[in-house]
């Protein structure tokens, strides 16, 4: 490999090689074994994160373009068939590979959906191979996606209606997660991001003015400061800490009601932005409005609004773009059917702690006259169990069924999902535990394809 | 934008724009003030990770990569200059930006360095708007590979000589963060990883067999294993827990001791390894190996060493690769020097609870006669304090001026780093910390400096 191709950016060609060992193995196995009947996986999360009482979908438009874009390029089949692992493989399976394309089906939770422990938010129906080596990727996109649309809403929801924008790249992880990040957080309710990736590729609106190395790189605080209004006159927000907050903010009234805001980045942000304001509205700058940053997430947000902070927006960062307190989000990909002679059969597996439900399943959301959600019922795809399907079709035999929705149209569903979840469920400490129940025709087929898995295994 | 453009992968074009926007309004404003002299930016870590001693330095090579390739495309300068903020921004910086290259010098630990809070890891050296630029680029690939690196070295001692491979990627910050992830647990010490990409890309040796899936694709747990067997026998690892666990190792036995090995997923890995061991040693089985998953990290590992599991390898995914008890490296990016008049003047920002240094600095470590390291002292770059100097040249006017090293010898160094490490420093839990201290010539460096402030900011 050349030392200057750049590992960390993927192109088109290795997206397929993005992906855990084991899909590859199996699929030669499956070849081999003559094994590849439509078979349907189904992603959920087994258990909530901690302190996650919903879950907000997102990562579904890269899945749907990785799953129309995968293939295996010359190189990187030669790569494979190098490996010692493959040694006993025949040719055939690396024709295969060469010709590979998904032509499954792809039902999903559209993005901007709240969603619930044990409910597939992704169904691939597909034969076998292309169905379980799509797994590594999906996960690793969904997963993580969901993780931080899930978090930004929770700080966006804490800081009650100001603004909050992801300022999170450089403690993401690495570049790319960064980027992700910006998108999710913008799904989850995040005004914007200081990534100008997410801003040229996304549309996302991009912000963003000085750190403490400008105002040190001029002879005096108030050059610093002039120098940047200068270029700037109409989105001038000053940093205000970096020698001492007070005292930059008499400079900063210098520049009259045109100063679009200040920023706090360390200290007392409570006491300090109350300090603050008040010199601004001495000065007459009422307008101008007090950014805080520094370690935000919504507990502390929570905690400034509840001791009188007088701030009108978040640059939150670390928190948001990992989701700190729960950085992982543990969704899983299971075979839940499988046809077997010409009828599909349910599969099963039988763990002691990890309880499975078989089948080819639908969600579905029972509200209230006024829109509401009242409860969720997992159900057999084809039960009638009442409520809205959750799950929609997105591609069908590997093409797009419609449309995908703008960013912001799925920003704008999430908004419209969280707000009719009632405040108990989704209250960003000591929420209700939201009631999803299994359907009596699920319940009945799991007992059934148990009593199918004793008989296999004795 | 085409929406078949897979934003998730960046191409080279793009990766300028993977960055906060404030450094481009800051680059603006230099530009306009005409501030554009040499300036020394330092990176560092104020305090260790909570659950951490030390650091493994790792994503320098991605850096290298970044500052030698960055490039402003004509659509990225067509996006920023129709954005509304740069305004009042003249033709000469877009001029500029297209013509942007990165011309200063890197200096840095190399990958596989052990490192401590305080102390720089990477030292930029270049025109201000030069050094201002790159900063959310290399923090976002530093504080992430460095966070992996060290996280995979402490589950690798934890596991006390048995293998350790990286099975993170579906639970990464993204396809590509697993990507990153299994470089930097590599260099951490794991033996392999089950990203395919990264074997593909930088050699590194992959690993992987079967997922229940398998198991459940066929009809009895017999023909799985059967089938998997006939086209890997010399690397099969058979997956036990999809029905029971006791019950599939008394099928794996029929494979004789050609069988590699078997994995155990979930349950209680301790008692069940014991049992396991006893039947595949009762049938003659001694060679095959006991592989474990599951929720693994360095507290686990050690916990079910203690216990006695009959354990050789380990399969750690999420934990490893989001640094899950540590999520987050809070490396920062802070200017240190800024010629002023000709001269180099140092520069230190004043908040309360961030004390820092000023001044170009360079990190000695003190070692014993045996080569042990004793301590280390952070002092002005040309101070003569003994001991090795651990920041070394990497690119002089952006050009690079040696060989990066391997991969393996990343890996390697950072092995004979770590042993080089006295215990007491590096146990997992409860490690002493390891001692730096400031040199007289940086205190009193930082003396002069803050009386210098103290005078521009009245």
């Amino acid at each position: 490999m050349p030392r200057d191709a750049n590992p960390l950016f993927l192109s088109a060609d290795t997206m397929a090689l993005a992906t855990d060992l084991y899909e590859l193995t199996m699929a030669a196995g499956y070849y081999h074994a003559g094994l590849n009947e439509p078979a349907t996986f189904e992603m959920f999360v087994r258990k909530l994160p901690p302190n996650r009482s919903y879950l907000l979908v997102a990562g579904l438009e890269q899945v749907v373009h990785y799953l129309r874009h995968v293939r295996f390029s010359g190189k990187a089949v030669d790569y494979l068939r190098a490996q010692p692992v493959f040694a006993n493989v025949g040719d055939e399976f690396f024709d295969y590979l060469r010709a590979f394309r998904f032509t499954g089906d792809l039902h999903a939770m559209p993005e901007g959906t709240v969603a619930f422990a044990g409910e597939a938010l992704v169904r691939v129906t597909a034969p076998l191979i292309e169905a379980q080596l799509v797994e590594t990727y999906l996960l690793a996109t969904v997963n993580f996606q969901t993780l931080v649309a899930t978090k930004a809403s929770r700080v966006v929801a804490a800081a009650q209606g100001r603004a909050v924008v992801d300022f999170g790249t450089r403690r993401a992880h690495g570049p790319q997660a960064g980027y992700a990040a910006a998108r999710a957080a913008y799904i989850g309710g995040c005004v914007g991001t200081s990534n100008v990736l997410a801003g040229y590729e996304l549309g996302i609106p991009i912000s963003g003015t000085q750190a403490h190395s400008w105002v040190m790189a001029f002879d005096t605080e108030e050059h610093a400061f002039q120098a940047y209004y200068d270029v700037f006159p109409d989105s001038t927000v000053l940093l205000l800490d970096t020698y001492d907050s007070i005292a930059a903010t008499h400079k900063a009234i210098a520049f009259g009601p045109s100063l679009r805001g200040v920023r706090l980045d360390s200290g007392d942000l409570a006491a300090q932005s109350r300090r603050v304001r008040k010199i601004l509205d001495a000065a007459g700058l009422h307008d101008t409005r007090i950014f805080a940053s520094s370690d935000l997430n919504e507990y502390r947000i929570d905690a400034l609004l509840k001791k009188g902070a007088k701030l009108d927006a978040f640059g939150v960062g670390t928190d948001l773009v990992t989701s700190r307190d729960a950085p992982a989000l543990a969704g899983v990909y299971k075979l839940v059917e499988l046809q077997r002679d010409g009828e599909p059969a349910p599969c099963v597996k039988q763990s002691a702690a990890k309880k499975t439900y078989p089948g080819r399943k639908q969600v579905r959301r029972l509200s209230d006259k006024r829109g509401r959600y009242r409860r969720d019922v997992i159900c057999l795809d084809h039960e009638d169990c009442g409520g809205e399907a959750l799950l929609v079709p997105v591609l069908r035999r590997g093409k797009l069924v419609g449309e995908l929705p703008s960013l912001e149209a799925i920003q704008q569903r999430a908004g419209e999902a969280l707000a009719l979840l009632p405040p108990r469920f989704r209250r960003f400490k000591g929420a209700e535990q939201y009631p999803v129940s299994i359907s009596p025709g699920l319940e009945a087929l799991r007992t059934q394809a148990v009593g199918h898995v004793k008989r296999a295994k004795a």
